[in-house]
């Protein structure tokens, strides 16, 4: 059966048993990749991205810059790009019609056919991406760093990664997380994107959502789910450690504050861009091709510093048909801590506009560096536990990430050897 | 501009001025009626009936009783009709053609045009409407206390009653409300029927009814409201009294437990049948013609008793097109305390299921009885404390019906003195 995901093409799925792979990959151009490229490769290959097969050639990233749309016309806000440096594509005489190895982790991984080599203006990219071309923006600092020229061209993941612990009970490829959702008999399921560990505003945020996305279903049996995609990649100092996100994240079904048969975590791989709202377009793209019907996007859904208005991230989707997308955005204000509510309401609700309290970042930080446990209409003290377990499990000591786990932190995922 | 109601129909409204009545109704064949004929005639004259016009003659009673449906075909739950004594009848030798006065607190009120006078098997009227014959549902009591014969036909308000304080305030007719509704430029709204003073599980129902109703709507600007849709009609000892009910809902909203833009107060006049499932199609009705888009029904709907499954009430929606009942479900499960949360939350959602305390009417009521405040997270202490006023201003010190409320209560509404 065909399993149908963004743009009405069919989910991407470009994976070869290594077994049968060796004798075509024997011989091949390697090429080294860096961590943002193996995560992009494994994501392609699963076909998260569909209907991307592939890096974009140059035609598609001129559509996605000019006009957020492939060259068949298909929504896409964010270049997918595959960048090497002139020198090593003279060293290695790579041209068009060449198939690549991809290694990572000094192992063979994937293959890249090389049906375009070109350079691009990166600032133009930058400029008409993140509407912006400042190089303090994070989306176009690592836009500037993408080496002289891009290759675009078909990737097939030859040598599939194995996910690490704790990550590999959360990892599930498109097709796997349409299988589960049938399986728990979902008619609707909201996609919750996340970089936190869940306080109760990031609970009662899930919560409305689920409801605004259950609507006016029956509710003898229910019949929508909330899907945690929890969003890992580069880290930044700082950053939550990702065993924390995801293990806290799937504790609060757990623990009860959501019920077995309503909740799933999982997680992709991503590098955030911190584009605003052609990152919450790209994010909808992603949920889509998981088989979700909806996607939960709060107040400055990635955003970064000023660049983007709270609700560009709303906006954006006012512009896009459903024809053109099918996930259905919601849309969602603040929850916040009233103390006349005495609990965590709705701000599109509440009336306590002047003695309401916001759950800022740095409260909920001070909080978890102070150690004490939190009232548990904050924070649920399992949570609560469970971020200073994993500090000291998987994080040096730190929920946040700091240079010890950059340096030393479990890979997200190992590429087994394969010998050729 | 047509305003269209239920089954497609223009709002009905029949009402004269009475400077322009008198001349009309002088010397027509007086019958006093009682209140439940008095309120369903304000109730038809202003449209919330539509597409009624009047009481219902032996044919539409025959749909409504064999397929709950008018002879026109519109879906219709429960008859409205007019009895009357054969004594009476022959005493004022009524006849078909007739135009008859009716009064009510002794003043002229409406007028009814006798279309048609029939007999009713009772025992099969019950039997159909409340799925039982049985004297002790009170909706089959009601039934079998008709008097001999019914009287169908158009009625003609002559003389619009005035509402009492404190109700005076949330009477909107059908063409009100609608104009309120738009004022307040709400595109969707939803309604919470209540004969209940709220505590914070009523009040998460309507919270969690809005979310729901307000799905994937843009959140710029509000754009959905609640319309508490209080029903005032014949009390119950141990019933709260209608004040307290009116009263405490419109605070939850000056008092900021909902925003100014999201809430309204209303009544509507109606004496509970509580034919659970077929009483929600009812309700859903009058909520059609009121111009609201959705209206949300919780556990056990209009019911009594052990007649009704607490989810008959939702399955009967699944039974009617949208093309029959413009009005959307929002069916809706418990929501509940959850020591373990520390708050009130859904049972939709919340897995302590061991742990949770479900608001009952018996606790809810020894908490009022016992007069001290409870915690805010279960009973807001500016509802309570105007629970506590009300008993003394409207209830004889009682917030709920007693005997003396019974006999010297304010009426909902007076009808002017008008000479002819």
């Amino acid at each position: 059966m065909k399993i149908i995901g963004h743009g009405g093409k069919e989910i991407v799925e470009r994976v070869m048993d290594p077994r049968q792979a060796v004798d075509k990959i024997r011989g091949l151009t390697r090429i080294p990749i860096r961590d943002q490229l193996a995560r992009e490769v494994v994501m392609l290959s699963y076909g998260f991205f569909t209907p991307l097969q592939g890096f974009m050639t140059k035609a598609d990233v001129d559509g996605v810059v000019a006009n957020m749309r492939l060259t068949d016309g298909t929504v896409w806000s964010i270049p997918i790009v595959f960048d090497l440096a002139n020198e090593e594509i003279d060293a290695k005489r790579i041209k068009q019609g060449d198939t690549l190895l991809l290694t990572y982790q000094d192992q063979p991984m994937a293959t890249l056919d090389v049906e375009e080599i070109f350079s691009y203006d990166l600032q133009k990219m930058a400029e008409k991406i993140y509407g912006t071309a400042e190089e303090k923006h994070p989306g176009c600092a690592r836009t500037y760093k993408y080496a002289d020229r891009f290759i675009g061209g078909k990737v097939t993941l030859v040598n599939p990664p194995k996910m690490s612990e704790p990550f590999d009970r959360f990892f599930f490829t498109p097709r796997q997380l349409r299988a589960k959702i049938a399986e728990k008999g979902w008619l609707r399921s909201v996609a919750h994107q996340t970089r936190n560990v869940p306080h109760s505003g990031h609970e009662w945020l899930m919560k409305g959502s689920w409801i605004a996305c259950h609507g006016d279903l029956p509710v003898e049996k229910i019949v929508t789910g909330i899907v945690v995609s929890a969003v890992m990649g580069e880290k930044r100092k700082g950053d939550y450690i990702d065993e924390a996100i995801v293990l806290t994240h799937d504790a609060l079904r757990t623990y009860g504050y959501f019920r077995e048969d309503v909740h799933i975590t999982s997680i992709v791989l991503w590098d955030m861009r911190y584009a605003g709202p052609k990152e919450a377009i790209f994010h909808a793209i992603l949920r889509t091709n998981l088989g979700l019907t909806h996607h939960m996007f709060g107040r400055d859904h990635a955003g970064v510093g000023t660049y983007y208005d709270p609700y560009d991230a709303h906006r954006i989707f006012d512009t896009i048909s459903e024809d053109d997308l099918r996930i259905k955005p919601i849309r969602v204000l603040a929850w916040w801590f009233c103390p006349v509510c005495g609990e965590v309401t709705y701000s599109g609700l509440c009336g306590h506009t002047k003695e309401r309290q916001n759950f800022s970042g740095t409260v909920v930080r001070s909080i978890i560096q102070d150690g004490v446990r939190p009232p548990r209409i904050i924070f649920r003290p399992e949570v609560f536990d469970l971020i200073m377990e994993t500090a000291e499990k998987y994080g040096f000591g730190s929920p946040y990430v700091g240079d010890e786990y950059l340096a030393k932190r479990n890979p997200l995922f190992t590429v087994p050897p394969l010998k050729l």
